[in-house]
């Protein structure tokens, strides 16, 4: 059975790369894009471009919407969608509590499945799940990711991110020697529950992020190497996938792998 | 509740190591070790030394036997230990298929956990299991494995094992170009259902593996660095807390950790 | 003083990215384009476009003549050019040793330098080197090099050319055990005078290289990683400099760093 | 030439090793070795222990002391031995500038060779000798370090000394965003002159370090991971061996290889 795909936000980045692989899977069919203006009726020969979502959805019945815009409008389209028992494949962050509460409501309600991913790369979902198994056998973990220099705040947020699920399982714990000292400071990096975290900055440099877990006469490492914006589309395939099998608001991609 | 534990074969360099690791650890108590012959009638200042494993179970009511004798002395204590109620953990690998069922029979009549390790090193048994996980989702992947110079065979076990393990959860598939062509033979490494396996042997080196798995735009490196023997003493210890708890035979870290 | 720049080759990918290059430098100038057909008179809003070298030479006047054209073409620019005391530095291989030497002739004749690089990576130039350097001190060498999965040959033309310049500093000697024994043909990888090679092909990778260099106790690696074209760049940017202090021919960015 | 040698220190964990190496060597004989008190009189079978260098000296004939003693008694040991005319190769750092100045006019007078080696390990020596090169062309650079979490100090001497060096081949330069912010304090590390060091501690970790370079599109990672004290002995047969051919004072093996 072929999936027919809806995707709302084709000419941002990320957008342009999720219409090229919908196009590209024989087990889907891109029926139609959403945009917020029309400057031509279809994008290509033959996907027809509405700036109405309900329009969109009772013209081409899309199973799935892929949406890729703005927070501030993606909370609207996922409410409208579900609405007509079209399943949203969110990637954006940002949603309120208030939203994500009455998102899950809606999803229980129409029972259609709805996934929301701050991070559609399935290898750093990977990483920091396996990071977060593993700190339970080798609670001593280091964090060091690797950025572009022009990257402004640190540590990122899947180094945090990471820190936090690490968190989960383990108890928080000073690291290193009680007499360490810094003849420098900042040498030891930035320290979350007792875990470090170290932020590289090169020009070169795109997205890695290493976990470093050591034990006695061992060293464990989970790494992971973004080079380009295509690691996102794997997991967007995953997830429109996924969600036709589900009837719940999934949080991360990390619930729907493993 | 203290533990107490008798270790058998404590004169081999994994078997002192294991002394060590018990006496040193305040949750276990060591109350005799077994030898094959008995040079002192103690190790150290008041471990009794035995040669018969009747004799010492009897005398000093262990809990758990960890055994890190040769293949052809396990396979009877294993046995022995189970008719007296004690828990044998066992770091060798030989057993035959009828050796493992004349086991489990035992195990399951007498409801006593019994636990055989091919690898004690919980860092190589994270890495082989993560692979194995990562593949389902990452199916490209390829295997290098890097040893001292002074090992005889390539690839390594631990190399092999991992690949069978990613069998089991992706299909044989061929990677590559396939009209991939060696200049030199054997550049593309070793081919086990498609997946490439690459050894390394370097003075200096002691045991590292790394399981690469590439999708679009990424790279997901699963590595394991060993630096010495006392790698494998945290999966002793974990063990003998576990297989208290347990009565079934366990083969292998992977179905206790995780 | 500012160097005045003609681009030959300037829509070809990497001369896109050379001509975007020498505009941005505020130490060149761009004076002036060589293509072989003249669809439009500018490039941008000013830069002339030559389809004859001699017009540009003598309507432009540059100091060097940055040529990525193929290697048909290459050879007759860089004799033209050498002839008006125009610079050229040449991104291009497959010169012939009669070309090379009528070239060499040519610029110790006229006394005016000219640079061929066949790798303008500077970083990668810069690995070679050190493994040639290290090698004398740590011979014991292994070559992973890893690539996308759509490159057809293996092993890569630079760890090739690696190999071959570390065997100019050290003996050709057998590594590894004398009885090593390949379980699976292949593990042990493309033997070049003892060194051994290996090949990884994933989707995801770009172009990377690693020179392992172990000795007891220790391992030395030097890795490069070329994430995109624009790594060539810098290399571009140090030859039009370097050779305008020079009066021969040089063959790779090796002879003019270091 | 077999090169006869005599080893000051024969007894701390250095020194034990300096006398195995130098033994197991068939280009050198191990003469004698001096430690501060006599227990037997011979190391192992014949091999003549002395409390008093001029008596070694004058009864051995050694062409080269290899001093691995404390720094009170090494600069008499070596001013000693020069007047003999036997050759130091010293392992241990500390030394005056005075006392370097004495030592340096010694050497100047009686044309006999002398190294004062801060590190042995040639790997080592080689990162930073090529980290210092590199710099040059990829002024962008970041130092990871990591070592055993038993250590105290942070940033290791190693990875300063890295800095410092790197910093006389480029101009200090702020390194990342200008606007780079630190969500938790120290994410970016130790700054040096403009780079940045971080400082990873672990169980498990013995002593390694990793110098990055990136520049556009690429990354250049020079890595020395030193797994056990063998890694100096390299070093120390490399000295022995140069120190024959030398009569100036050598300070650190930066300055005869390469």
């Amino acid at each position: 059975m072929v999936i027919k795909v809806a995707v709302a936000g084709p000419r941002g980045k990320m957008g342009r790369e999720a219409v090229a692989t919908v196009i590209k899977n024989e087990k889907f069919l891109l029926v139609a894009v959403l945009d917020y203006k029309q400057e031509t009726e279809c994008l290509g020969d033959n996907i027809p471009i509405f700036t109405s979502l309900d329009l969109l959805i009772e013209q081409t019945e899309p199973d799935v919407l892929v949406d890729l815009t703005i927070p501030s409008a993606v909370f609207e389209h996922a409410m409208t969608a579900l609405d007509y028992g079209v399943r949203p494949v969110i990637g954006t962050t940002g949603f309120t509590d208030l939203q994500l509460d009455t998102l899950r409501n809606k999803v229980e309600e129409v029972q259609v499945g709805c996934i929301i991913a701050p991070n559609f790369s399935i290898g750093a979902v990977l990483m920091m799940k396996f990071a977060q198994t593993a700190a339970k056998y080798l609670p001593n973990v280091e964090i060091i990711e690797m950025h572009h220099d022009q990257k402004v705040d640190a540590p990122s947020g899947t180094a945090i991110k990471t820190a936090q699920m690490i968190q989960q399982t383990r108890t928080s714990m000073e690291q290193g020697h009680p007499g360490e000292e810094e003849i420098i400071p900042g040498a030891r990096g930035a320290k979350m529950g007792g875990m470090h975290i170290h932020s590289v900055r090169l020009p070169g440099l795109v997205a890695h992020q290493q976990v470093l877990l050591g034990g006695e006469g061992q060293l464990l490492t989970l790494r992971h190497d973004s080079f380009d914006r295509a690691s996102f589309m794997s997991g967007i395939v995953l997830s429109i996938n996924e969600i036709m099998e589900r009837d719940v608001l999934i949080y991360g991609l990390e619930d729907i792998i493993l």
